[in-house]
């Protein structure tokens, strides 16, 4: 049950000039559900992206990589759920270059102007005859305000469909943001994130852009962990369709850039949040900060190994304040020449840990009242030097394993 | 429940002439079951230790390094299970201080002579007063046959007691191994292991004893993992009594070595691998092969991806051959460059992957014949080089989430 998360209003999520969603039901591994979304983009609109660092980066992955760097436009994006066309070897190259064949011929644009996007089960054959029927569905259901029909079309073991948007003003002019974004397990983005798309009218060059959607991912998406796993198919898609009527922002210092910028990561960081919210069994809502870092690197490695620790995340679950085992887990991170003297930690506003050991303040039935909510906030002090970072997650519930264990059956 | 795995027959477990052990029940942390653990050890008997590497050592390892450090010899050791004396400040070291002086009393040593070994729960004060009043006990009851005792007297969330004994011969001399180890959960030993005391009759100069302890480790202890958290207590000590007729191996050069080291290994690895069949909840035993690496520690790196990672385990549950997770974990295990057409795979005798993608051979119900047993074994092959190495782990099980969420109540 996710955590204080509910589905976005449709109506909230604003329309993005130049960009339309479609949806269908293929009936890729379930029969019943909308699993099939196509994404069409207005000409020059421009689109980066970021993807997973695993090895065995999927068949979709690598022609996202392969047509972006051609560094032509981009007219649109296919997105299957229920099957991750990943281990697929050269037929599942081969299914994903159709995919796009088939796009281009329906929308009437080349083969390199589109992405296609896979996620779910890896190491099976994509079923392309069911993707193929399931098309001309999705072009007939084309429309600007299908944000909300587009996420929930993306979903696997999501529980919520995610979305968010804003608005802001720069100098003056009305740019909108709105995202949408999948994932609730097999889920540690590294670089990019499970499937999120970010759109916004606002005109941005190229090469910013692709800067942009690195440093929006790294406060955002690459700051939630459910259990650790970074999957094979995670994307993260930035577009910039520049139908609102402004010059693009065209270089790296141009003063709008950083109120943009804000308003992206407002949107990706809800976004963010809301996949630990409904993380796979999540019954709390875990924000770890961690701050005196000597580097981010070290701080988000502490706050990473606390996040992923399963018997810091089993504590979380059973509201148990077996805090020593927050210890063992920044012990843990690796973080060179640690001086444990110098660490803090507070559970809420309760001081659990000062100068390495327990505080003299510390009581149990304190740090038990802050375990019984769903919603718990750790700060973690190194002593070291000024850098910080903030990582969000959920705990490990019986119903991790449950639905782990029973996914595909 | 433990994976075919019996407690040691009391009677296998050999006499280590020179080394007795008693047992109390002290009610640390839990009334009625024995949480004490002393062993006297004869004089010249040689001791090499290796300890955790989590930045919060507990107070119980710091003294250990010490006193091993001065280069004297070590005369006796004591264990208590059920709490860590960990994040406990001053107060914790003065603790770990305080029980070798105990202990020294009532020996007739020098503290320094006295290892301190704790268990359990972490950041909770050492009771102090339930170990001094245990401690005669422990001294009433030693005696050379009660390895056993011993075992089940140093276990906390085990279910079953660990011991392993073996006896070779070097060069005609007539030579005794016999090892305990405890340790179900917090469980991934890093140049070390939860606690573990092997003893031997051989004769071994200390500059042999402790580099000999270190590979020991590495081919044991240091290849088992059941949740990836590394202990703040881990500990491993090599206690070479000397009481065996035989002139002692003062070089590495000693062609009785490596004789003596493979029966070393032996106990060892039997002992981490009842590590993992008890690991915590664990339904299954799972022995990860990983060869063809470019060198050992890219062979580990996969090795324990694969064994940590939270989604392969669950399958491994539910006995499920959702196969395409191994390959996630892989991918994950940051190896520079892999070349993942050159990856395969074999669950027992099936092959699942070939050339980086499923293999053409493979049918599911191979897949789910393999994956029904309560032994698994996985053979990845990178193709990279000759080097290779092997974890032992377990699955993650409803009941894993269980004792974790209830450990403390």
């Amino acid at each position: 049950m996710p955590v204080n998360l509910l589905p976005p209003d449709p109506a909230a999520l604003q329309v993005i000039e130049g960009v339309e969603l479609g949806f269908a039901e293929a009936g890729i591994r379930k029969a019943g559900r909308r699993d099939l979304m196509l994404v069409r983009l207005a000409p020059g609109s421009r689109v980066a992206g970021v993807f997973t660092r695993n090895s065995f980066a999927a068949a979709p992955v690598q022609v996202c990589r392969e047509h972006l760097g051609l560094g032509g436009g981009i007219r649109a994006m296919i997105v299957n759920a229920g099957n991750a066309n990943c281990g697929t070897g050269a037929q599942g190259l081969a299914d994903a270059r159709r995919s796009c064949d088939l796009v281009a011929a329906a929308i009437g644009c080349t083969s390199a102007e589109v992405l296609p996007f896979s996620t779910g089960v890896i190491l099976e054959p994509l079923p392309m005859a069911k993707i193929e029927a399931a098309l001309p569905g999705c072009m007939a259901s084309l429309g600007a305000a299908h944000w909300a029909q587009a996420a929930s079309a993306i979903m696997t073991t999501d529980t919520v469909p995610k979305g968010a948007s804003t608005s802001l003003a720069l100098d003056g002019v009305q740019v909108k943001i709105t995202g949408i974004a999948k994932g609730v397990g097999m889920l540690q983005p590294d670089m990019a994130t499970m499937l999120a798309y970010l759109a916004t009218d606002a005109a941005i060059a190229s090469p910013v852009l692709q800067s942009l959607v690195r440093r929006v991912a790294d406060r955002s998406f690459n700051r939630v962990t459910v259990d650790g796993d970074t999957s094979t198919n995670d994307s993260f898609v930035l577009i910039a369709t520049g139908r609102a009527s402004m010059a693009p922002i065209a270089s790296d210092a141009d003063p709008r850039l950083p109120v943009l910028e804000a308003g992206l990561v407002d949107v990706a960081a809800r976004l963010a949040q809301a996949i630990a919210r409904d993380g796979e069994g999540a019954t709390k809502f875990i924000t770890i900060g961690v701050r005196g870092a000597a580097n981010e690197g070290e701080a988000l490695s502490v706050a990473r190994r606390i996040g992923n620790s399963p018997l810091v995340k089993t504590a979380f679950f059973a509201s148990d304040p077996n805090l020593g085992r927050l210890l063992m887990a920044i012990g843990n991170a690796g973080v060179d020449r640690l001086d444990t003297s110098r660490v803090q930690l507070r559970l809420g506003e309760v001081t659990v840990i000062e100068n390495g050991g327990r505080a003299s303040s510390y009581r149990e039935e304190d740090g038990a009242r802050v375990m019984k909510a769903d919603e718990i906030t750790l700060d973690i002090d190194l002593g070291r030097g000024t850098a910080s970072t903030t990582v969000w997650t959920c705990d490990l519930s019986y119903d991790y394993v449950k639905i782990n264990a029973e996914y595909r059956t």
